[in-house]
């Protein structure tokens, strides 16, 4: 089967497209596979856990053996915080590689766990780069941890693992890799990136519902974790142990969740893995941006930088544009989009992930063309300042 | 509509009947209401957090105005952790009064947490008492908080929080009540009985799929437990703050999850609230202990401390009886039942609560006398020792 032969079908409910970073629009398959119980306890949902965490650890492709899988209750931000908190010792210091509001967090959340940590704050979107981390690094020894996010959502960019990886091995540090929004549709391999640890959850590129996330770790990592967490429920260290023990979670899991992410992993098992996922989404980016751009319509990064996971547009400066306005036009139309996350200038983001393919981007395209009509939106332009704001970013 | 009209069908996939303390057996109406999604940023999902919200301070009864529902994502040890930290301020001191693993889980986070404690061990299953509380008290004034696992279910008592409550307030305390697997079927109003925070679960007796929990603590309290976390995602405090301010949840809400539960919320309110529910599951006990009883089966517990949660029976000391065996014979029958957690004596619980009447309740011990005669066990009188074991315990 190859990505063009796969059957996207609308929502069958008639809800709106997801087209956000999730939760989003999954198969009715996905959903479907929610419609029993589990016993958290019985031998059929451990043989699910563990068909779960061996199919996530494939997705690391050769070289993967040295890594384990271990999923956490929670929302997304909840497994960073455990990655965190688990992996970087009490007495180590981070440094995090911020540009934008998934990076900020990152901080926030060492803060609350009382680690030593310095910022490379890049502002809305620009990307922290190779040179800078090693300058950094060679300025501060006492750095042990170098923490990047993968593709930071709040402006769409794809950020430069690789080179964060290089310079951050070069200089004799470890790599904390957030990876939620990007793993499973862009490649993580560890033949190709070094890292310790990422995390991702399951209600991104997997195409599962949320409920929880997973943190994917070097099992040399795992083992010197033990009484690294400040917290019972996100020791990633009892987490593994206990599971690697008895088959089953901790604490209850959200049995109906990992069912649905279970049949989600058949699904990208099914549309060719990463390399499957990954380009139509990329597909989906390209419909989106040429459709946009055509309408007038400007991206706030330059293409080198555009992930394909989610887009930032920059609103019209159109005195008839009212983002809550479009946002409501577009709902009806059956699309719900996303706020932008912009300090400096009015954006809005459109999503390219979830059970959706070209000919739903090119709907996308046209109720936004619609939507401006009706709104009386004559350009679509930007004013002056976006440009000159993109104009800071590399080509 | 009464309990008695209430139409509980069979799992409609034929899976086998959950008698198990959550994940439990629902309803195929709440497992159906998971077949769309929703955006976590939308209206439609915010006006659904609300209304569940409201919901679930309304089963406090009058005075809940002085309250505020708070979810929180993840399992209810994520829950019971979260109010732990955030109401317990971190020069506080906690008593903590334990009779089995959950009592026990509470105390392991406080040390997790680094906050001062004591705990009351009573053992496997023996209640703590108002007395043995106001005498702790009142040797130790540093005891800031009491906690209290209202059912406990390692052992399936209903332990005596009123008494708590008095002895706790007499002394000039606060109570903390864990009510995981008692909410929703036991009253806990605050009419009746005081307390400063309490914790329950989705997948508990509301009858819903696991994925969240949810803290109910006065608004005095929330106010007040400003920078007490240890941790951003398990920060009371600021999910509420962030709640109330958005209407959002902080992190990605487990969707699914909650539609599921306003669902459920929709049935245990049809059922006729708490009453109707706990009366419902109290038929159960009933039955299920009679029935259990007269196949020569005992119950841990006097009738006095049985709850209608779960219930702990004595293994058969008849050579024959392998509790694995047991198990698997009695899936094989539609039930999974649960392992015991008693340290001394050999033990496995039924529970009571989920999608299940009387009739499911006598298939189970019709159930339980086929699979006795199947592994030849000729009675199932548990040992002696059983016996002593459970006149320590007052009638």
């Amino acid at each position: 089967m190859t990505a063009a032969d796969l059957k996207i079908e609308p929502p069958r409910l008639g809800e709106p497209y997801l087209l956000t970073p999730g939760p989003l629009t999954t198969s009715y398959a996905v959903k479907e596979a929610m419609l029993r119980d589990w016993g958290s306890w019985d031998d059929d949902f451990r043989a699910m856990t563990r068909d779960m965490r061996a199919r996530l650890l494939a997705l690391l492709g050769d070289g993967s053996d040295d890594f384990d899988c271990v999923p956490m209750q929670g929302s997304g931000s909840f497994s960073v915080e455990a990655m965190l908190a688990s992996f970087i010792p009490r007495d180590g210091k981070a440094l995090v590689l911020a540009n934008g509001a998934y990076g900020m967090r990152s901080a926030q959340t060492l803060e609350y766990l009382g680690r030593e940590h310095v910022v490379l704050n890049k502002g809305d979107y620009l990307p922290p780069r190779g040179d800078e981390v090693a300058q950094i690094l060679a300025d501060d020894p006492a750095i042990t941890h170098v923490v990047a996010i993968h593709c930071e959502t709040s402006s769409g960019i794809l950020n430069p693992v690789e080179e964060i990886s290089e310079a951050t091995y070069a200089a004799g540090r470890k790599l904390l890799i957030d990876s939620m929004s990007a793993f499973g549709a862009i490649e993580l391999r560890v033949a190709d990136i070094r890292y310790e640890a990422m995390v991702s959850s399951a209600n991104k590129c997997i195409e599962g519902v949320p409920g929880f996330g997973f943190i994917i770790a070097r099992k040399s990592e795992l083992e010197t974790a033990k009484g690294n967490s400040h917290s019972l429920s996100l020791d990633v260290h009892a987490q593994w142990a206990h599971m690697n023990k008895t088959g089953q979670w901790r604490f209850t899991p959200p049995t109906h969740v990992v069912a649905a992410f279970l049949e989600a992993l058949r699904g990208h098992e099914a549309e060719g893995g990463v390399a499957g996922r990954g380009g139509r989404y990329t597909r989906n980016r390209d419909v989106l941006v040429d459709g946009m751009r055509a309408l007038g319509f400007e991206t706030l990064l330059k293409d080198r930088w555009l992930s394909p996971i989610i887009v930032t547009f920059f609103c019209p400066a159109d005195e008839n544009f009212v983002f809550d306005r479009f946002y409501e036009l577009m709902k009806g139309k059956g699309f719900i989009i996303y706020p932008g996350k912009l300090t400096v200038v009015d954006s809005f983001r459109i999503g390219c992930i979830g059970q959706m393919d070209e000919n739903v981007m090119r709907q996308v395209v046209t109720a936004a063309k619609e939507t401006l009509n009706e709104m009386g939106v004559e350009s679509a332009a930007p004013p002056a300042i976006a440009l000159e704001e993109r104009a800071k970013l590399a080509a």
